[in-house]
Protein backbone atom coordinates (compact mmCIF):
# COMPACT_ATOMS: atom_id res chain seq x y z
CA UNK A 1 0.00 0.00 0.00
CA UNK A 2 1.19 3.43 -0.99
CA UNK A 3 0.71 6.63 1.42
CA UNK A 4 0.17 9.72 -0.38
CA UNK A 5 0.20 13.03 1.07
CA UNK A 6 0.83 15.13 -1.80
CA UNK A 7 -2.26 16.66 -3.67
CA UNK A 8 -0.30 16.81 -6.94
CA UNK A 9 1.28 13.13 -6.15
CA UNK A 10 -1.87 11.91 -6.03
CA UNK A 11 -3.77 13.67 -9.23
CA UNK A 12 -0.85 12.49 -11.21
CA UNK A 13 -0.53 8.98 -10.14
CA UNK A 14 -4.33 8.37 -11.10
CA UNK A 15 -3.76 10.19 -14.45
CA UNK A 16 -1.40 7.73 -15.13
CA UNK A 17 -3.23 4.94 -13.81
CA UNK A 18 -5.82 6.24 -16.22
CA UNK A 19 -3.48 6.37 -18.68
CA UNK A 20 -2.79 2.48 -18.46
CA UNK A 21 -6.54 1.54 -18.51
CA UNK A 22 -7.20 0.94 -14.74
CA UNK A 23 -9.99 2.04 -12.93
CA UNK A 24 -10.42 3.65 -9.72
CA UNK A 25 -12.80 3.69 -6.60
CA UNK A 26 -12.38 6.02 -3.58
CA UNK A 27 -13.77 6.15 -0.50
CA UNK A 28 -13.34 9.08 1.28
CA UNK A 29 -13.43 9.19 4.67
CA UNK A 30 -12.39 11.52 7.91
CA UNK A 31 -10.14 8.76 9.43
CA UNK A 32 -10.14 6.96 12.77
CA UNK A 33 -11.93 3.97 10.30
CA UNK A 34 -13.84 1.48 12.21
CA UNK A 35 -16.00 -1.95 10.39
CA UNK A 36 -18.18 0.66 8.93
CA UNK A 37 -15.60 2.50 6.97
CA UNK A 38 -13.90 -0.87 6.73
CA UNK A 39 -17.43 -2.20 4.68
CA UNK A 40 -17.13 0.66 2.37
CA UNK A 41 -13.78 -0.66 1.43
CA UNK A 42 -14.60 -4.37 0.62
CA UNK A 43 -17.85 -2.58 -1.53
CA UNK A 44 -14.84 -0.55 -3.30
CA UNK A 45 -12.53 -3.30 -3.32
CA UNK A 46 -14.72 -5.98 -5.76
CA UNK A 47 -15.56 -2.44 -7.94
CA UNK A 48 -12.11 -1.03 -9.50
CA UNK A 49 -8.55 -2.23 -10.25
CA UNK A 50 -7.51 0.57 -7.71
CA UNK A 51 -8.59 1.46 -4.44
CA UNK A 52 -8.05 4.75 -3.05
CA UNK A 53 -9.25 5.69 0.82
CA UNK A 54 -8.69 9.50 1.43
CA UNK A 55 -8.10 9.92 5.04
CA UNK A 56 -8.75 13.75 5.61
CA UNK A 57 -10.22 15.56 8.65
CA UNK A 58 -12.05 18.42 6.18
CA UNK A 59 -12.41 21.20 8.17
CA UNK A 60 -14.73 23.43 6.03
CA UNK A 61 -17.64 20.90 6.50
CA UNK A 62 -17.20 21.68 10.46
CA UNK A 63 -19.30 24.47 12.29
CA UNK A 64 -17.08 27.14 14.47
CA UNK A 65 -18.43 25.34 17.53
CA UNK A 66 -18.20 21.71 16.52
CA UNK A 67 -15.75 19.12 17.24
CA UNK A 68 -12.96 19.48 14.43
CA UNK A 69 -10.02 20.08 16.67
CA UNK A 70 -10.95 16.96 18.77
CA UNK A 71 -11.86 14.75 16.12
CA UNK A 72 -9.64 11.83 16.63
CA UNK A 73 -6.81 11.61 14.38
CA UNK A 74 -5.53 8.06 14.47
CA UNK A 75 -3.92 7.20 11.14
CA UNK A 76 -0.89 4.75 12.10
CA UNK A 77 -4.22 2.34 12.76
CA UNK A 78 -6.34 3.65 9.58
CA UNK A 79 -3.10 3.03 7.80
CA UNK A 80 -3.43 -0.83 9.19
CA UNK A 81 -7.25 -1.00 8.67
CA UNK A 82 -6.35 0.10 5.06
CA UNK A 83 -4.10 -2.43 4.66
CA UNK A 84 -6.25 -5.37 5.95
CA UNK A 85 -9.01 -4.47 3.33
CA UNK A 86 -6.57 -4.34 0.23
CA UNK A 87 -6.19 -0.76 -0.31
CA UNK A 88 -3.95 0.55 -2.97
CA UNK A 89 -3.29 4.12 -1.67
CA UNK A 90 -4.45 6.07 1.44
CA UNK A 91 -4.47 9.50 0.06
CA UNK A 92 -3.89 11.46 3.61
CA UNK A 93 -2.98 15.48 3.24
CA UNK A 94 -2.44 18.10 5.12
CA UNK A 95 -5.21 21.09 5.68
CA UNK A 96 -2.64 23.37 3.77
CA UNK A 97 -2.39 21.02 0.77
CA UNK A 98 -5.70 20.81 0.11
CA UNK A 99 -6.67 24.48 0.89
CA UNK A 100 -4.66 27.76 -0.36
CA UNK A 101 -4.64 30.61 1.93
CA UNK A 102 -6.74 32.30 -1.06
CA UNK A 103 -9.15 29.45 -0.99
CA UNK A 104 -12.67 31.13 -2.47
CA UNK A 105 -14.11 28.65 -3.97
CA UNK A 106 -17.57 26.28 -2.95
CA UNK A 107 -19.47 23.94 -4.19
CA UNK A 108 -23.28 24.34 -2.93
CA UNK A 109 -26.25 22.38 -3.03
CA UNK A 110 -29.43 24.03 -1.82
CA UNK A 111 -32.49 21.76 -1.91
CA UNK A 112 -31.47 17.94 -0.52
CA UNK A 113 -28.94 20.13 1.69
CA UNK A 114 -31.71 21.98 3.41
CA UNK A 115 -33.67 20.31 6.11
CA UNK A 116 -32.23 17.21 8.21
CA UNK A 117 -29.00 17.67 9.62
CA UNK A 118 -28.66 21.14 7.52
CA UNK A 119 -30.61 22.93 9.69
CA UNK A 120 -28.38 22.89 12.49
CA UNK A 121 -25.46 23.13 10.48
CA UNK A 122 -25.66 25.85 7.84
CA UNK A 123 -22.23 25.36 6.43
CA UNK A 124 -21.86 21.83 6.64
CA UNK A 125 -22.92 19.92 3.39
CA UNK A 126 -21.17 22.93 1.16
CA UNK A 127 -17.77 21.65 3.35
CA UNK A 128 -18.95 18.47 2.05
CA UNK A 129 -19.54 18.98 -1.17
CA UNK A 130 -16.69 20.75 -1.95
CA UNK A 131 -14.20 18.34 -0.34
CA UNK A 132 -15.81 15.83 -2.29
CA UNK A 133 -15.82 17.56 -5.54
CA UNK A 134 -11.58 18.37 -4.70
CA UNK A 135 -11.04 14.73 -4.11
CA UNK A 136 -12.83 13.88 -6.86
CA UNK A 137 -10.20 15.95 -9.11
CA UNK A 138 -7.74 14.49 -7.35
CA UNK A 139 -8.46 10.39 -7.18
CA UNK A 140 -10.03 10.89 -10.58
CA UNK A 141 -12.48 7.86 -10.02
CA UNK A 142 -14.49 5.72 -11.65
CA UNK A 143 -16.67 4.59 -8.61
CA UNK A 144 -16.96 6.28 -5.27
CA UNK A 145 -18.43 4.41 -1.89
CA UNK A 146 -19.99 5.88 0.98
CA UNK A 147 -22.24 4.88 3.93
CA UNK A 148 -25.91 5.09 4.41
CA UNK A 149 -25.26 5.97 7.75
CA UNK A 150 -24.80 9.54 6.06
CA UNK A 151 -28.41 9.56 4.51
CA UNK A 152 -28.61 13.00 4.15
CA UNK A 153 -24.84 13.14 2.70
CA UNK A 154 -25.90 10.45 0.08
CA UNK A 155 -28.56 12.68 -1.03
CA UNK A 156 -26.92 15.89 -1.29
CA UNK A 157 -23.58 14.15 -2.94
CA UNK A 158 -26.01 12.02 -5.44
CA UNK A 159 -26.88 15.50 -6.47
CA UNK A 160 -23.95 17.49 -6.64
CA UNK A 161 -23.04 14.42 -9.30
CA UNK A 162 -25.99 14.72 -11.44
CA UNK A 163 -26.26 18.09 -11.66
CA UNK A 164 -22.66 18.65 -12.18
CA UNK A 165 -22.41 15.62 -14.64
CA UNK A 166 -19.43 13.97 -12.87
CA UNK A 167 -18.20 10.91 -14.25
CA UNK A 168 -18.24 9.24 -11.03
CA UNK A 169 -20.78 6.34 -10.11
CA UNK A 170 -22.22 6.75 -6.57
CA UNK A 171 -22.43 3.07 -4.79
CA UNK A 172 -23.59 3.75 -1.62
CA UNK A 173 -23.34 0.65 1.15
CA UNK A 174 -24.99 -0.46 4.29
CA UNK A 175 -24.96 0.95 8.09
CA UNK A 176 -23.19 -1.11 10.09
CA UNK A 177 -24.29 -1.64 13.59
CA UNK A 178 -22.46 -2.54 17.01
CA UNK A 179 -24.75 -6.20 18.04
CA UNK A 180 -26.92 -3.84 20.48
CA UNK A 181 -27.92 -2.57 17.10
CA UNK A 182 -26.42 1.54 17.93
CA UNK A 183 -24.81 2.71 14.01
CA UNK A 184 -21.10 2.88 14.18
CA UNK A 185 -19.88 6.33 14.34
CA UNK A 186 -16.37 7.77 15.42
CA UNK A 187 -18.29 9.64 17.73
CA UNK A 188 -19.38 6.82 19.84
CA UNK A 189 -16.25 7.04 21.73
CA UNK A 190 -17.34 10.38 23.11
CA UNK A 191 -19.93 8.97 24.83
CA UNK A 192 -20.06 8.43 28.62
CA UNK A 193 -20.46 5.02 29.99
CA UNK A 194 -24.06 6.10 30.55
CA UNK A 195 -24.72 7.70 27.24
CA UNK A 196 -23.09 4.60 25.56
CA UNK A 197 -25.59 1.92 27.66
CA UNK A 198 -28.41 3.51 26.36
CA UNK A 199 -27.60 4.55 22.71
CA UNK A 200 -28.92 1.41 21.09
CA UNK A 201 -32.38 2.54 21.69
CA UNK A 202 -32.40 4.94 19.07
CA UNK A 203 -32.04 2.54 17.17
CA UNK A 204 -34.73 0.65 18.80
CA UNK A 205 -37.21 3.56 18.62
CA UNK A 206 -36.70 3.23 14.45
CA UNK A 207 -37.35 -0.48 14.99
CA UNK A 208 -40.58 0.05 16.13
CA UNK A 209 -41.29 2.93 13.27
CA UNK A 210 -40.79 0.28 10.96
CA UNK A 211 -42.93 -2.09 12.88
CA UNK A 212 -45.96 0.61 13.20
CA UNK A 213 -45.22 1.02 9.65
CA UNK A 214 -45.42 -2.47 8.06
CA UNK A 215 -48.47 -2.25 10.99
CA UNK A 216 -50.19 0.12 8.65
CA UNK A 217 -49.73 3.63 10.11
CA UNK A 218 -48.76 5.95 7.86
CA UNK A 219 -48.82 9.09 9.21
CA UNK A 220 -45.56 10.89 9.47
CA UNK A 221 -47.02 12.93 12.32
CA UNK A 222 -47.74 10.24 14.54
CA UNK A 223 -44.27 8.22 14.02
CA UNK A 224 -42.37 11.12 14.89
CA UNK A 225 -44.51 12.23 17.84
CA UNK A 226 -43.79 8.67 19.19
CA UNK A 227 -40.06 8.95 18.58
CA UNK A 228 -39.93 12.35 20.06
CA UNK A 229 -41.67 10.99 23.42
CA UNK A 230 -40.15 7.84 23.56
CA UNK A 231 -36.51 9.11 23.16
CA UNK A 232 -38.12 11.98 25.16
CA UNK A 233 -38.59 10.51 27.61
CA UNK A 234 -34.96 9.61 29.06
CA UNK A 235 -32.96 13.18 30.29
CA UNK A 236 -29.95 11.56 28.61
CA UNK A 237 -31.27 11.50 25.28
CA UNK A 238 -31.96 15.46 23.72
CA UNK A 239 -33.69 14.66 20.30
CA UNK A 240 -32.65 17.51 17.67
CA UNK A 241 -35.21 16.27 14.66
CA UNK A 242 -36.58 12.94 13.52
CA UNK A 243 -37.78 13.88 9.47
CA UNK A 244 -39.81 11.79 7.37
CA UNK A 245 -38.99 12.80 3.90
CA UNK A 246 -38.53 11.48 0.16
CA UNK A 247 -35.03 9.58 -0.15
CA UNK A 248 -33.64 11.20 -2.86
CA UNK A 249 -34.88 15.15 -2.43
CA UNK A 250 -35.07 14.77 1.50
CA UNK A 251 -38.49 16.83 1.15
CA UNK A 252 -40.97 15.94 4.12
CA UNK A 253 -43.40 13.68 3.68
CA UNK A 254 -47.08 13.76 5.34
CA UNK A 255 -47.50 10.22 4.60
CA UNK A 256 -45.24 7.46 4.31
CA UNK A 257 -44.82 6.09 0.84
CA UNK A 258 -43.40 2.44 1.15
CA UNK A 259 -39.98 1.79 -0.81
CA UNK A 260 -38.62 5.14 -0.59
CA UNK A 261 -39.57 6.71 2.72
CA UNK A 262 -36.34 7.76 4.91
CA UNK A 263 -36.74 8.06 8.70
CA UNK A 264 -33.71 10.21 9.43
CA UNK A 265 -32.89 10.97 13.28
CA UNK A 266 -29.97 13.14 15.12
CA UNK A 267 -30.43 12.97 18.90
CA UNK A 268 -27.91 15.24 21.35
CA UNK A 269 -26.72 12.93 24.17
CA UNK A 270 -26.75 15.48 27.00
CA UNK A 271 -23.86 14.12 29.72
CA UNK A 272 -21.31 14.48 26.56
CA UNK A 273 -23.16 16.89 24.15
CA UNK A 274 -22.50 14.17 21.37
CA UNK A 275 -24.64 14.14 18.54
CA UNK A 276 -25.88 11.12 17.09
CA UNK A 277 -27.61 10.23 13.64
CA UNK A 278 -29.05 7.40 12.29
CA UNK A 279 -32.33 6.12 9.93
CA UNK A 280 -33.82 3.75 8.25
CA UNK A 281 -35.04 3.53 4.60
CA UNK A 282 -39.13 2.39 5.16
CA UNK B 1 -16.34 17.67 -37.75
CA UNK B 2 -18.81 15.74 -35.30
CA UNK B 3 -21.83 18.23 -33.64
CA UNK B 4 -23.29 16.89 -30.29
CA UNK B 5 -25.97 17.60 -28.47
CA UNK B 6 -26.20 15.35 -26.11
CA UNK B 7 -24.83 15.69 -22.38
CA UNK B 8 -24.08 11.90 -22.03
CA UNK B 9 -22.53 11.44 -25.63
CA UNK B 10 -20.13 14.05 -25.21
CA UNK B 11 -19.22 12.88 -21.73
CA UNK B 12 -18.81 9.33 -23.38
CA UNK B 13 -16.98 10.23 -26.24
CA UNK B 14 -14.57 12.43 -24.49
CA UNK B 15 -14.09 9.26 -22.18
CA UNK B 16 -13.29 7.24 -24.90
CA UNK B 17 -10.60 9.71 -26.88
CA UNK B 18 -8.93 9.39 -23.35
CA UNK B 19 -8.82 6.19 -22.93
CA UNK B 20 -7.06 6.23 -26.66
CA UNK B 21 -4.40 8.22 -24.78
CA UNK B 22 -5.78 11.36 -27.01
CA UNK B 23 -5.47 15.20 -25.33
CA UNK B 24 -8.16 17.45 -25.43
CA UNK B 25 -8.60 21.02 -26.12
CA UNK B 26 -11.87 22.89 -24.82
CA UNK B 27 -12.73 26.30 -25.98
CA UNK B 28 -16.22 27.36 -24.59
CA UNK B 29 -18.32 29.63 -26.04
CA UNK B 30 -21.92 31.34 -26.21
CA UNK B 31 -21.83 30.79 -29.84
CA UNK B 32 -22.33 34.10 -32.56
CA UNK B 33 -18.71 33.00 -33.09
CA UNK B 34 -17.26 35.54 -34.20
CA UNK B 35 -12.96 36.39 -34.52
CA UNK B 36 -12.05 36.43 -31.18
CA UNK B 37 -13.64 33.08 -30.72
CA UNK B 38 -12.03 31.63 -33.51
CA UNK B 39 -8.60 33.02 -32.06
CA UNK B 40 -9.13 30.89 -29.09
CA UNK B 41 -9.84 27.83 -31.61
CA UNK B 42 -6.29 28.77 -33.19
CA UNK B 43 -4.55 28.85 -30.17
CA UNK B 44 -6.66 25.53 -28.52
CA UNK B 45 -5.79 23.52 -32.09
CA UNK B 46 -2.18 23.17 -31.23
CA UNK B 47 -2.56 22.16 -28.10
CA UNK B 48 -4.61 19.33 -28.24
CA UNK B 49 -5.35 16.13 -30.19
CA UNK B 50 -8.99 16.51 -30.73
CA UNK B 51 -10.47 20.35 -30.71
CA UNK B 52 -14.04 20.49 -28.67
CA UNK B 53 -15.86 23.84 -29.00
CA UNK B 54 -19.03 24.49 -27.21
CA UNK B 55 -21.78 26.68 -28.09
CA UNK B 56 -24.21 27.24 -25.29
CA UNK B 57 -26.05 30.24 -24.15
CA UNK B 58 -25.61 29.69 -20.47
CA UNK B 59 -29.03 30.45 -18.85
CA UNK B 60 -27.41 30.78 -15.01
CA UNK B 61 -25.07 33.40 -16.08
CA UNK B 62 -27.45 35.84 -17.20
CA UNK B 63 -29.42 37.96 -14.70
CA UNK B 64 -33.05 38.62 -14.32
CA UNK B 65 -33.08 41.75 -16.46
CA UNK B 66 -30.49 40.83 -18.75
CA UNK B 67 -30.45 39.87 -22.54
CA UNK B 68 -30.46 35.99 -22.41
CA UNK B 69 -34.10 36.15 -24.44
CA UNK B 70 -32.41 38.29 -27.35
CA UNK B 71 -28.37 36.93 -26.91
CA UNK B 72 -27.92 35.88 -30.50
CA UNK B 73 -28.02 32.35 -31.60
CA UNK B 74 -26.66 31.57 -35.19
CA UNK B 75 -25.59 28.09 -34.98
CA UNK B 76 -25.43 27.21 -38.49
CA UNK B 77 -22.90 30.10 -38.65
CA UNK B 78 -21.15 29.06 -35.61
CA UNK B 79 -20.90 25.48 -37.29
CA UNK B 80 -19.17 27.49 -40.99
CA UNK B 81 -16.31 28.84 -38.06
CA UNK B 82 -15.60 25.42 -36.22
CA UNK B 83 -14.98 23.93 -39.29
CA UNK B 84 -13.01 26.79 -40.85
CA UNK B 85 -10.52 26.38 -37.61
CA UNK B 86 -9.97 22.62 -37.68
CA UNK B 87 -12.69 22.27 -34.53
CA UNK B 88 -13.23 18.09 -33.83
CA UNK B 89 -16.46 17.99 -31.93
CA UNK B 90 -18.88 21.11 -32.01
CA UNK B 91 -21.08 20.43 -28.65
CA UNK B 92 -24.35 22.29 -28.59
CA UNK B 93 -26.86 21.29 -26.02
CA UNK B 94 -30.55 22.05 -25.63
CA UNK B 95 -30.18 23.81 -21.73
CA UNK B 96 -32.32 21.01 -20.65
CA UNK B 97 -29.88 18.68 -21.22
CA UNK B 98 -27.42 20.59 -18.89
CA UNK B 99 -29.71 21.85 -16.63
CA UNK B 100 -32.55 19.18 -14.90
CA UNK B 101 -35.86 20.46 -13.47
CA UNK B 102 -34.49 19.83 -10.04
CA UNK B 103 -30.98 22.04 -10.74
CA UNK B 104 -29.57 22.84 -7.15
CA UNK B 105 -25.80 22.78 -7.15
CA UNK B 106 -24.01 25.79 -7.88
CA UNK B 107 -20.01 26.64 -7.67
CA UNK B 108 -19.47 29.46 -6.47
CA UNK B 109 -15.96 31.81 -6.35
CA UNK B 110 -16.46 34.74 -3.25
CA UNK B 111 -13.24 37.08 -3.51
CA UNK B 112 -12.21 37.50 -7.25
CA UNK B 113 -15.95 38.17 -8.46
CA UNK B 114 -17.02 40.41 -5.98
CA UNK B 115 -15.68 43.79 -7.86
CA UNK B 116 -15.38 44.82 -11.26
CA UNK B 117 -18.36 43.31 -13.24
CA UNK B 118 -19.27 41.14 -10.27
CA UNK B 119 -20.56 44.16 -8.30
CA UNK B 120 -23.42 44.89 -11.34
CA UNK B 121 -24.49 40.81 -11.79
CA UNK B 122 -24.61 39.40 -7.99
CA UNK B 123 -25.10 35.80 -9.74
CA UNK B 124 -23.36 36.22 -13.31
CA UNK B 125 -19.82 34.12 -12.04
CA UNK B 126 -21.67 31.99 -10.09
CA UNK B 127 -23.32 30.60 -13.54
CA UNK B 128 -20.11 31.35 -15.65
CA UNK B 129 -18.36 28.62 -12.25
CA UNK B 130 -21.00 26.48 -12.64
CA UNK B 131 -21.22 25.85 -16.51
CA UNK B 132 -17.54 25.72 -16.77
CA UNK B 133 -17.86 23.04 -14.09
CA UNK B 134 -19.81 21.10 -16.23
CA UNK B 135 -18.66 21.98 -19.69
CA UNK B 136 -15.26 20.24 -18.12
CA UNK B 137 -16.77 17.51 -16.29
CA UNK B 138 -18.48 16.81 -20.10
CA UNK B 139 -15.76 17.81 -22.72
CA UNK B 140 -13.03 16.17 -20.01
CA UNK B 141 -10.03 18.45 -21.39
CA UNK B 142 -7.14 18.66 -20.86
CA UNK B 143 -6.69 22.31 -21.88
CA UNK B 144 -9.48 24.99 -22.22
CA UNK B 145 -8.48 28.80 -24.02
CA UNK B 146 -10.07 31.35 -22.69
CA UNK B 147 -10.04 35.02 -23.90
CA UNK B 148 -8.36 38.02 -22.47
CA UNK B 149 -11.47 40.16 -23.38
CA UNK B 150 -13.12 38.97 -20.00
CA UNK B 151 -10.02 39.37 -18.13
CA UNK B 152 -12.17 38.71 -14.29
CA UNK B 153 -13.64 35.60 -15.80
CA UNK B 154 -10.13 34.28 -16.38
CA UNK B 155 -9.19 35.28 -13.01
CA UNK B 156 -12.53 33.80 -11.12
CA UNK B 157 -11.49 30.62 -13.45
CA UNK B 158 -8.31 30.31 -12.67
CA UNK B 159 -8.93 30.49 -9.20
CA UNK B 160 -11.72 27.99 -9.22
CA UNK B 161 -9.71 25.45 -11.13
CA UNK B 162 -6.93 25.86 -8.48
CA UNK B 163 -9.12 25.92 -5.64
CA UNK B 164 -10.81 22.55 -6.97
CA UNK B 165 -7.92 20.77 -8.05
CA UNK B 166 -9.26 20.60 -11.40
CA UNK B 167 -6.78 18.81 -13.61
CA UNK B 168 -7.27 21.22 -16.50
CA UNK B 169 -4.35 23.74 -17.94
CA UNK B 170 -6.17 27.26 -18.34
CA UNK B 171 -4.82 29.11 -21.25
CA UNK B 172 -5.34 32.64 -21.95
CA UNK B 173 -5.53 34.41 -25.59
CA UNK B 174 -5.43 37.96 -26.56
CA UNK B 175 -7.83 40.49 -26.99
CA UNK B 176 -8.91 40.58 -30.65
CA UNK B 177 -10.35 43.76 -31.94
CA UNK B 178 -11.75 45.63 -34.76
CA UNK B 179 -9.42 47.40 -36.89
CA UNK B 180 -10.44 50.80 -34.86
CA UNK B 181 -9.62 49.10 -31.89
CA UNK B 182 -12.79 48.15 -30.89
CA UNK B 183 -12.91 45.14 -29.02
CA UNK B 184 -14.65 41.95 -30.26
CA UNK B 185 -18.40 41.24 -29.05
CA UNK B 186 -20.92 40.12 -29.53
CA UNK B 187 -22.88 42.08 -28.21
CA UNK B 188 -21.37 44.77 -30.44
CA UNK B 189 -24.31 44.40 -33.32
CA UNK B 190 -26.94 45.96 -30.57
CA UNK B 191 -25.14 48.90 -31.01
CA UNK B 192 -26.54 52.29 -33.12
CA UNK B 193 -24.71 53.60 -35.74
CA UNK B 194 -24.00 56.54 -33.74
CA UNK B 195 -22.47 54.36 -30.33
CA UNK B 196 -20.74 51.87 -32.95
CA UNK B 197 -18.93 55.04 -34.06
CA UNK B 198 -17.75 56.38 -30.64
CA UNK B 199 -17.22 52.98 -29.10
CA UNK B 200 -13.32 52.43 -30.13
CA UNK B 201 -13.14 55.62 -27.80
CA UNK B 202 -13.09 53.40 -25.10
CA UNK B 203 -10.14 51.19 -26.26
CA UNK B 204 -8.81 55.11 -27.35
CA UNK B 205 -8.99 56.08 -23.58
CA UNK B 206 -7.60 52.68 -22.13
CA UNK B 207 -4.41 53.62 -24.76
CA UNK B 208 -4.30 57.12 -23.38
CA UNK B 209 -3.78 55.33 -19.71
CA UNK B 210 -1.15 53.10 -20.87
CA UNK B 211 0.79 56.02 -21.93
CA UNK B 212 0.34 58.26 -18.76
CA UNK B 213 1.45 54.87 -16.93
CA UNK B 214 4.28 54.69 -19.17
CA UNK B 215 5.21 58.36 -18.75
CA UNK B 216 5.05 58.12 -15.24
CA UNK B 217 1.77 58.56 -13.36
CA UNK B 218 1.50 55.86 -10.75
CA UNK B 219 -1.85 56.70 -8.89
CA UNK B 220 -4.93 54.49 -9.78
CA UNK B 221 -7.22 57.68 -8.58
CA UNK B 222 -5.56 59.76 -10.84
CA UNK B 223 -6.46 57.17 -14.01
CA UNK B 224 -9.61 56.59 -12.98
CA UNK B 225 -10.84 60.08 -12.85
CA UNK B 226 -9.56 60.46 -16.15
CA UNK B 227 -10.95 58.14 -17.72
CA UNK B 228 -14.55 58.40 -16.17
CA UNK B 229 -14.01 62.05 -17.13
CA UNK B 230 -13.36 61.36 -20.65
CA UNK B 231 -15.93 59.16 -21.44
CA UNK B 232 -18.39 60.40 -19.17
CA UNK B 233 -17.98 63.82 -21.68
CA UNK B 234 -20.00 62.16 -24.10
CA UNK B 235 -23.75 61.55 -23.55
CA UNK B 236 -23.51 58.31 -25.55
CA UNK B 237 -21.47 56.57 -22.37
CA UNK B 238 -22.00 56.13 -19.05
CA UNK B 239 -19.25 54.61 -17.48
CA UNK B 240 -20.40 51.77 -15.33
CA UNK B 241 -16.58 51.55 -13.92
CA UNK B 242 -13.05 51.33 -13.75
CA UNK B 243 -11.01 49.13 -11.83
CA UNK B 244 -7.28 48.98 -11.68
CA UNK B 245 -6.84 45.87 -9.45
CA UNK B 246 -4.27 42.98 -8.98
CA UNK B 247 -4.49 40.85 -12.55
CA UNK B 248 -4.34 37.45 -10.32
CA UNK B 249 -7.21 38.33 -7.26
CA UNK B 250 -8.95 41.82 -8.42
CA UNK B 251 -8.25 42.96 -5.54
CA UNK B 252 -7.72 47.17 -6.21
CA UNK B 253 -4.88 48.72 -6.10
CA UNK B 254 -4.20 52.19 -4.61
CA UNK B 255 -0.57 52.58 -6.98
CA UNK B 256 0.18 50.78 -10.11
CA UNK B 257 2.28 48.03 -9.93
CA UNK B 258 3.98 47.61 -13.29
CA UNK B 259 3.06 44.37 -14.88
CA UNK B 260 0.84 42.50 -12.87
CA UNK B 261 -2.24 45.64 -12.57
CA UNK B 262 -5.72 45.32 -14.81
CA UNK B 263 -6.93 47.99 -15.67
CA UNK B 264 -10.50 47.17 -16.58
CA UNK B 265 -13.69 48.94 -18.03
CA UNK B 266 -17.74 48.69 -18.33
CA UNK B 267 -19.15 51.28 -20.51
CA UNK B 268 -23.10 51.11 -20.96
CA UNK B 269 -23.33 52.74 -24.39
CA UNK B 270 -26.95 54.91 -23.71
CA UNK B 271 -28.91 54.31 -27.03
CA UNK B 272 -28.91 50.78 -27.12
CA UNK B 273 -28.26 49.92 -23.42
CA UNK B 274 -25.39 47.64 -24.64
CA UNK B 275 -22.73 46.85 -21.88
CA UNK B 276 -19.16 46.86 -23.56
CA UNK B 277 -16.28 45.60 -21.69
CA UNK B 278 -12.51 46.05 -22.41
CA UNK B 279 -8.97 45.93 -20.44
CA UNK B 280 -5.39 46.43 -20.59
CA UNK B 281 -2.82 45.36 -18.58
CA UNK B 282 0.30 47.55 -17.23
Amino acid sequence: MKVIHDAKELQQTALALRAQGKTIALVPTMGNLHAGHASLMDAARSRADVLIVSVFVNPTQFGPNEDYEKYPRTLDADCEVCRAHGVDILFSPAPATIYAPTFSTYVTESACSQGLCGRSRPTHFRGVCTIVNILFNLALPHVAVFGQKDAQQVAVLKRMVQDLHIPVEMAVAPIVRESDGLALSSRNQYLSPEERAVAPEIRAALREISEKIAAGTESAETLAEFFMNKLGANPLFEPEYIEIVDNATMLPLKKITRGNTLIAVAVRMTQSRTRLIDNIVA
